[in-house]
């Protein structure tokens, strides 16, 4: 009997004795909590992940000792145990131990109709998952009809050439194989590795005594939650169905009970009082020992109630936050447990309305969720038209095959944004999530045409201008209609835990924003300022793309000079809102940085029109638009080489700021502005522009009789920057890494280009994570540690940050708080992630553990 | 007296005097070196640069005892003496102590005119350079007219208010200060940096008895070189004139003699055979005792031969080469010295024609000179037109906007290009280097007319097509007809000369070659193989681009495998070729690297072409050609990229290198071909392009029954490859440095774009020089020391390189060579300077110096 020994190992679960999730599984580990606690919970073996390998592997298991320490001819469950629930696992077979004997007993017992169905239960999922057998051939909804019953044995014998198992050992025995066997399987490997789980990941089993459920008087199944999974609020919800076992009362359609009184039906609170009484006690039970809100399997078998298994309740991310801050309130957890409780990526979800995830969805395109949050409006086709519909107070959603920069104005007045092509990093993916707006990208299952003002469908569907629908940028869908909606979840619970979060964190977070509208959000979040102001996006706003293009077309310095003239009182009133708005916390603003092609029209049209506005020939605007067009824009004439070659630029930013540190001076504290130096390759290129900008700052305090402090500072985007940083933090007071450009330029790799091959290339594990979405620690890395360790030898008192769409990211937060970094800034939308993110990792470094123990 | 300490220092030249190239300056120690080989050199005073310094600080000199260490009424003449005779300096000036009592005493001496002259010609220059005055009013070409000396007389009494000085030790003392202050000045102060002078340069002064070249019977002054100035070769030339003084004879217009026996005019060797044959004896020992070839100033008076002065003969790059070999086989210097005396850049425009320099020239047009050498032809205006002409064997020069890849079969054809756009490292200058044409690139000063085919240059003349010019990619000018031409220049002290490099240098030289031409020239110029074999020109040429296209067109993999199969004998024949032309040295082959849409044409008469080729609707190609677009091209769908993504064009290419190798291999030893991956950014894309390599190798080895060895390794170009070298070289036998893209990345930097600032940033000192030129060691550099050395530590036995535009240039060289590289690559026409430079720094690390002592 050599082939036991990998079997002393199944157990029965005691209080005392040993059983770890590492070994056992969570689901073991729990039930054997719930004993603790003294629940009613039938006895119970457990089986280790070793045991279950080797039954996996071919050994017997001692199934007739198991059936035997249930005692006389018993009925068992077996239930998967994975170390975490969501590596999920084979399914549960209830009933173990049914034969015809049995069968014959239980019809003199509890009655024809539920010994039917109970044999019924087991030869179907038996058949199905035991013996692999069609389920077409087991499919049978009258479970309690003594002629399907003789019908499904048939079917077996049929198919198998063998009678039904009647040896409940043998039964046990196969049910122990099938299911270990099954964690084996191809499917399950890929399913719970992506969710996280290592290679190796064991499976535990647990064998539970049956409590029917069916039968007796007042038999039946049941689950019970004790806060709503939506919200977090209390309230009792759940079904309880008689003659019923497992979860069918969750199948049920109908004719289950509630189980709070309810006008609508009648309830587990009336129709079995003490039981309900005890289901409220024990859930108090849990919630304080255990120490989380759990969802309770129950069963009533003639009046007497069991509890099966317990797992934590499933939650949306709202319902995750308001049970961590309550139970921190009810001082049931301690404030770091409640923070450590809370995915910080959940969080977006909270930022913006949701639809229902309960709600029917009438999907008419898929694409990629690029920018969660959903919206409902009115399908447009341009920026224009957004605009207007904006104007008139009706809601709308933005579908272009793709956005440029002249889209931003359109899509700040859009409600949602839909495109054809782009991926996470592109234009349209970029532009919404700093602005908040809910957006899909790269829908490319849609045939879109601008000119028809049609989107024809996959299914043979059409969509028109004007037609209603949904955009859900969570999930990636554009829906149909107007499926019920639930709002952003900025409560109490929200503000709080995040309140607990500033309290701990040893990271500054700050936000990329543009505009007033973006500080505004930066400030709701909570930001410790505003980390990258991209000036550029100012001007495509209203007539000030008319002055911008004045601007680049002139001939002579002095009606480049003119033109300037006129953009530095909008740029004057543009930072005196943003440093107002932030009130006292600092505000970096970026020089202006894109190539000026960028804001030229791109198509014959646009030619002639600003041909037209300009009062110049056509020949002349399209000729100019040629000459400055690039080949690789993205490695061009842009940033501060422009700022060298055309320094007029940078000096009316410089003005602008210093005569707007004055303005809002004036109604607080002193303001502190920070300049930024785009795209800086050379320490020569720093040197050039700082002359300039002390000179104008001088000027200013001279002429206005004024005083102010401002810091200038570097933005590192190419890899000769990070490498030379040294030099170059001679002459800046800060160094804010720009990941998104230094990833472009260190992999050689555009984001705008990556789209067509990006998600082919993380599928083969050629890049093991998409470098725009999370920060590559091993090659833009070493560059933000070389930089930095270079910047801060040469100048100790440097502040070092990143900025760019990475900030946000919890991988980010965890590296940069290594690097010594000051400060991580991100889209105002990312600022809650990023607050509590850097939370976790400070009570990480003191030995606590992220998630729940369930 | 206090003041004349400064002059402790001036001192006469005798051979045992202390005379430094440090402290006196070029000249002074030359004419020392004159005097310790007993030639007659009058006697002559050294000014430190010390001294010359304190005078021009406004310290009086000690003239007086100058001009009485001469004797009795000297006259004196003095010379700037510079450490570096290239740095410059002010103007001789002659007869020093000429006054109203000599010139009269010389009337009744030598006689009225000879008298005169040398009176007047002191004037001329102590009112012109002394006191500056305005050089019209001392105009006078008649120098022996008694009525021209008064006039000048005069004319220096109304401009000064002053007589003439009449004391000669005020004289001289005015002389030294005007040429010591002169030195000081801002523009002979940047003149002279701009040729490498350091910023403290020093300035010594000679002060020589004069010789007076006039007055007496068989009085002159002549310059004699031993060789030919444009070939080197053993040749006398020079000229001598009767009655002159200092270098007149140089730029007499026919009435000074010839040296030689000449059946155009009378000679020195016929007139004053002695002294000719002093001269020739004087050439000898010059060229034996100071081991150079040297052009030697000489005056007669009154029969006695007088030598005034030598400097180094100023020479071609052709004569530069020819002496230094003369010198080295006459055991009169070392090879090695030898070796030092080329510039490796001069090499360049031995390779190629070049216009006469002594011709005249009428510069049509002036642009950037991208690839040096000259060429004549017919102006054409389309690669078409550049084809036609070829095939019709009639040399044309094309003139393009830019060019793109589609103009390679023109440029081939084309016997010279001209852009009107680009810098040194657009596509037409890149290639051209390559190709060895003659090129001038970013010619922005005509108006170039595609439809009119014309060009307007800009002093309102007209070319048209047709139209005969010459182009000088050397200097950068377009120039009109046909000027005379120099042929190249690969002679036999050319190949001695390189053939000593070989035995010394301690690094290979490889070649890019991307075709059996290019091969052949790299094989030409003996390279120790390809460096850099890009596949995809092949792609362009004749039929193929049209199964190219077919290719990207292919919808379903077979059909693409069907255009594949196409290409496969083609690609065989081209390595074949490759391989059998570099007859056993090493050829290393980069798979297909540009995006696919650089294949498509860009314009709509294209695409409908493309459309009727490939039987497929307008719009479709359309949008294809659409699709494939990119933003930023450097950083999208390229390399590996699509060697990922598309892997049965690198199939085909290992496929045929493979058949190539054993075809190759049939006729000689076995070929070991060496396949590079291009832009790789992660170690996982090695490892997937080289599992499907490997296997491809064996399934050609096993259907072909024959054996054969190949290097895979990677090139690096991304900066993430240089930092992550480590991993990567797990997988490959050597790691080739891709300086061009890198450079790129690592500035942020398209070369493509630069162009429109890179020079005000050169000028600026933003970047110290355009990287894309010399090799950025502080940046790039520093990437491709990370690179090697983690590449080494994984791998020791992995052979290190780089490619690119930087290849040939010494300064990557020298970088190459500390970094432990194996080799370098660069275009065919830059191996000779490669070859050389790198024995030179072998030789430097043994101690010797660059350049001639002269």
């Amino acid at each position: 009997m050599q082939k036991y020994d990998a079997f002393a190992d199944f157990k029965e679960i005691t209080p005392s004795e040993r059983i770890d999730i590492t070994t056992h599984g969570g689901r073991a580990k729990c039930i054997q909590r719930l004993i603790r606690l003294d629940l009613p919970v039938p006895k119970t073996l457990a089986l280790s992940f070793p045991t279950v390998q080797a039954i996996a592997e071919g050994h017997l298991p001692d199934t007739e000792g198991m059936m035997a320490s249930f005692g006389d001819v018993p009925l068992v469950s077996v239930r998967p145990s994975s170390q975490d629930p969501d590596w999920g696992g084979p399914g549960a077979i209830l009933n173990i131990g049914m034969n015809d004997a049995r069968h014959a007993y239980m019809v003199d017992t509890i009655g024809q109709d539920a010994a039917n169905a109970i044999y019924m239960r087991f030869i179907q999922a038996y058949s199905v998952h035991v013996a692999r057998l069609d389920p077409e051939m087991f499919a049978e909804d009258n479970l309690s009809s003594a002629e399907a019953l003789r019908d499904v044995l048939r079917a077996y014998e049929d198919e198998t050439d063998e009678e039904f198992p009647q040896d409940p050992a043998q039964q046990l025995g196969e049910v122990l194989r099938s299911m270990a066997r099954a964690w084996g399987g191809t499917t399950a490997r890929l399913l719970r590795q992506a969710r996280g789980a290592p290679a190796d990941a064991g499976l535990g089993l647990i064998v539970q005594e049956m409590v029917l459920g069916v039968g007796g008087i007042e038999s039946g199944a049941g689950v019970i939650q004790f806060v709503n999974k939506t919200t977090g609020a209390p309230q009792i919800t759940g079904r309880y169905k008689r003659q019923s076992q497992g979860r069918d009362a969750l199948l049920a359609n109908g004719d289950a009970m509630y189980l709070t009184r309810d006008p609508r039906g009648p309830s587990l609170q009336e129709q079995c009082p003490s039981q309900f009484q005890m289901l409220q006690e024990f859930g108090k039970r849990c919630r304080s020992f255990l120490r989380e809100e759990m969802q309770i399997e129950f069963t009533i078998e003639a009046g007497v109630l069991s509890i099966l298994d317990a797992v934590r309740l499933p939650r949306s991310a709202r319902a995750g936050v308001r049970i961590a801050v309550d139970l921190a309130q009810d001082s049931v957890i301690s404030k770091s447990e409640a923070l450590m409780r809370v995915e910080p990526r959940s969080l977006s979800e909270l930022l913006h309305p949701q639809v229902d995830p309960d709600a029917p969805r009438d999907c008419l395109v898929r694409g990629i969720a690029a920018s969660p949050g959903a919206a409902r409006g009115r399908v447009v086709f341009s920026s224009l038209a957004a605009q207007t519909s904006a104007a008139q107070g009706e809601a709308c959603i933005l579908v272009r095959r793709e956005t440029t920069p002249e889209d931003i104005r359109g899509m700040h007045a859009a409600s949602a944004v839909l495109t054809e092509r782009g991926g996470m990093t592109s234009h349209a993916a970029v532009i919404a999530r700093g602005l908040g707006v809910p957006c899909v990208v790269g829908a490319s299952d849609m045939v879109f045409s601008t000119k028809k003002k049609t989107i024809q469908l996959s299914d043979g569907r059409k969509l028109r201008e004007g037609d209603v629908v949904t955009l859900d940028g969570t999930t990636g869908q554009l829906l149909a209609g107007e499926p019920p909606m639930i709002e952003a979840g900025l409560d109490d619970a929200f503000q709080t835990l995040l309140g607990w979060a500033d309290e701990l964190r040893d990271i500054k977070v700050r936000a990329n924003a543009d505009t007033p509208a973006d500080a505004r959000s930066a400030h709701r979040f909570l930001a410790d300022g505003i980390g990258l102001c991209r000036t550029e996006h100012m001007f495509f706003e209203g007539d000030r793309l008319t002055v911008m293009r004045e601007m680049i077309f002139a001939d002579a310095p002095v009606d480049r000079q003119e033109a300037l003239d006129r953009l530095l009182p909008m740029q004057i009133a543009d930072f005196t809102a943003l440093f107002e708005i932030m009130a006292g916390t600092p505000v970096c603003i970026r020089l202006f940085d894109p190539p000026l092609h960028e804001f030229l029209p791109n198509d014959r049209a646009g030619m002639r029109e600003l041909a037209e506005a300009l009062d110049l020939p056509l020949s002349d605007v399209e000729r100019r638009v040629k000459s400055l067009s690039e080949v690789n824009p993205m490695l061009g004439m842009r940033g501060v080489r422009l700022g060298v070659a055309l320094p007029e630029i940078y000096d009316m930013q410089a003005r602008a700021i210093f005569k707007a540190t004055i303005e809002a001076s004036k109604n607080g504290d002193p303001v502190v502005p920070e300049i930024m130096i785009p795209l800086v390759s050379a320490k020569r290129e720093v040197e050039l522009v700082k002359t300039r900008i002390d000179a104008i700052a001088a000027a200013v305090r001279s002429k206005l009789g004024a005083d102010f402090d401002y810091k200038l500072g570097v933005m590192v985007e190419t890899p000769r920057a990070a490498l030379r940083a040294g030099d170059i933090a001679d002459h800046a007071a800060f160094l804010s890494f720009g990941t998104n450009d230094l990833t472009q330029m260190t992999y050689g790799l555009s984001r705008d280009d990556a789209g067509r091959f990006m998600n082919q290339y993380v599928q083969q594990k050629v890049f093991a994570e998409d470098p725009f979405h999370i920060l590559d620690t091993e090659g833009v890395g070493e560059l933000l540690m070389i930089g930095s360790e270079r910047g801060k030898l040469a100048n100790p008192d440097i502040t070092l940050s990143i900025c760019g769409e990475h900030g946000g990211n919890p991988e980010s937060i965890a590296f940069c708080r290594r690097a010594g970094f000051h400060y991580v800034s991100c889209s105002p939308f990312r600022v809650p992630v990023a607050r509590l993110s850097a939370a976790q990792f400070v009570l990480m470094d003191q030995g606590m553990f992220f998630g729940s123990p369930y």
